[in-house]
């Protein structure tokens, strides 16, 4: 599909299918409500899959890889070389996404869509470069309006594979030095906040640093201009190869019925341009974390989305969703595995 | 071992194992401190044990029943009948408790420590009745001091046989209608915070029956008297045998050197009787979640402890002690299983 059928294609969750499941919650051995947000999760899994008796669904969590040319402004405390050598160490499992994903019995299905760095030929790696990073927003347009349709369409097309395999719970993940300065820009733009507020320390500079990043997307909005009401034009100035694939991987997801766990500040920024290209995409979505990088709260009010955990987490990759799927999973155990007062012999209240 | 020799032999936890821990944390493939909790998780589960280089633990969440006479006072929205219920329900895997500990790898016990029904012989159960449910608070205290003794003496008895088994995590849980006041007047005795402060709705009263719940708290705090500074003397005359059980549970795992992962607002209040008893335990335990039972975020500022999880729980059973139980498991993980930054030859920070 492309991106303009899949745009035309998503549909509004199925509010009855959340009704239903909510029935059945209802009659479980458990004062009504007391499971919360687990009961939350499971009306709303039912909501966007319209499945009422849910299997716990397999995930996969996709971690695209891209280098940003805006490195080169010292935006980050590491240096891009790190980009390739993580992706490395995702194929080899040593990695938190790894740990975390082995833990909530998740699969990593790792992307180059643009790492500055050849890999030749490595097993396992899903090799979908659109270009070796992009350019250096800071200087122009980080990548053309056809490489940024380019990269969404990877995503898109990653997602509806995955459903057509019988995927029913998808994570975002990601790996590119840099890629906070980017989603800073995304938000502010996007959110209409000034981008002093929305820009962190990503993965650890100072506060002279963090000032000196200020100015970099500053300038560089100044520069291009990008528009808020074209989420794609958006995308192409300031944004990134990963940002991209993971709008796409949402957009595909959405018109292919399949929640989407969110990461942290990176995956709300490509939320942020999913759901400016489809608005319904919102609702297909599932918030895994409250990351520590300042921009990220902006994000999750703006998409009035509420995280499930606030572990003080900032490390991307995928490492929130992994722990957020495993929410899901048990949400939907919930459902489907307790008994009901019926079948227990259990007085229901007064 | 006897309650005395318990709190006898507790010992600080080892601040040089978890810096030896936090040594390791530094050293894996992501920014420093990235890991934010889970990072904190692993040291502190290293400080409790002594052990840098856990393994994943096996855990158990021991869930113990009893009936409160004070249910006779209509403060709660479900009759008492409900416990010996939902006790067959946890043996049958029916319960928010099973599916949840079955979604984290946990083992489930089922403690009869004052159930007021007969269970005769029923497999899986551990049978530890102390006497067929409290007396009713609100006329004469809920038990003797002598009883109340031996139902901490349960608890000490199963935590150290878990020890000695080599159950590495253990987990609090309770089933007992009624037992959100014998909490708050624990609470409010422990911590010194008005009675209608941290009296909540338990498993779904309203407003009015709320207010009369206070009343009852009030009427037995006026006439019992129970002594502040002398935490079984508290237990005894508003306490619960459940609660007796579990605050025996934390001590007998302190003294282990096991850590306890606490559910919500009965496992806080049978800390708060653990920490009278030997305010070391405090350090043992870890809060997996902040309960939506008003009185539970008293507790957990006294103590001091910040729960892992937010999801607006109320069940009990140790529905939110599993999921805090498989944070903590993936939390050694990563700190076991992450590649180091020359492992993985990945370039660290400028």
């Amino acid at each position: 599909m492309t991106l303009d059928e899949v745009v035309g294609l998503t549909q509004p969750v199925n509010r009855d299918s959340g009704a239903s499941a909510q029935r059945r919650l209802d009659r479980l051995t458990k004062p009504l409500g007391s499971l919360g947000r687990l009961e939350e999760m499971a009306v709303h899994y039912a909501m966007i899959t319209g499945d009422v008796k849910p299997n716990v669904p397999r995930g996969v969590v996709f971690t695209f890889a891209a280098d940003h040319g805006v490195a080169r402004e010292g935006v980050s405390a590491y240096p891009s070389e790190v980009t390739p050598q993580m992706v490395l160490n995702f194929l080899r499992g040593g990695a938190g996404v790894n740990v975390l994903a082995r833990h909530t019995g998740v699969e990593v299905r790792v992307v180059d869509i643009g790492v500055a760095y050849d890999f030749g030929s490595v097993p396992g790696l899903i090799q979908k470069k659109i270009m070796q990073g992009t350019n250096n927003l800071f200087r122009e347009p980080a990548m053309s309006r056809a490489q940024a349709i380019q990269a969404v369409q990877v995503g898109i097309d990653l997602a509806t594979e995955a459903a057509r395999e019988g995927i029913g719970l998808i994570g975002t993940g990601e790996m590119g030095i840099g890629n906070t300065t980017p989603s800073a820009a995304i938000t502010a733009i996007m959110t209409g906040r000034p981008v002093a507020d929305v820009t962190g320390r990503g993965t650890g500079i100072d506060e002279a640093g963090r000032v000196r990043k200020v100015q970099v997307i500053l300038d560089a909005l100044e520069r291009h201009h990008p528009d808020r009401a074209d989420a794609l034009d958006v995308l192409a100035k300031v944004g990134g190869l990963e940002i991209a694939g993971l709008a796409g991987l949402i957009l595909g997801a959405a018109a292919s019925r399949v929640p989407v766990v969110l990461d942290g500040f990176i995956a709300g920024a490509a939320a942020l341009i999913a759901v400016g290209l489809q608005p319904l995409c919102r609702d297909y979505v599932i918030a895994s974390h409250r990351s520590v990088e300042r921009g990220h709260q902006t994000i999750l009010e703006y998409l009035a989305l509420k995280p499930l955990l606030d572990l003080d987490l900032r490390l991307g990759e995928g490492t929130g969703a992994c722990l957020g799927m495993g929410l899901v999973q048990a949400s939907i155990k919930i459902l489907t595995e307790m008994a009901t007062f019926d079948e227990a012999g259990v007085t229901e209240r007064d």
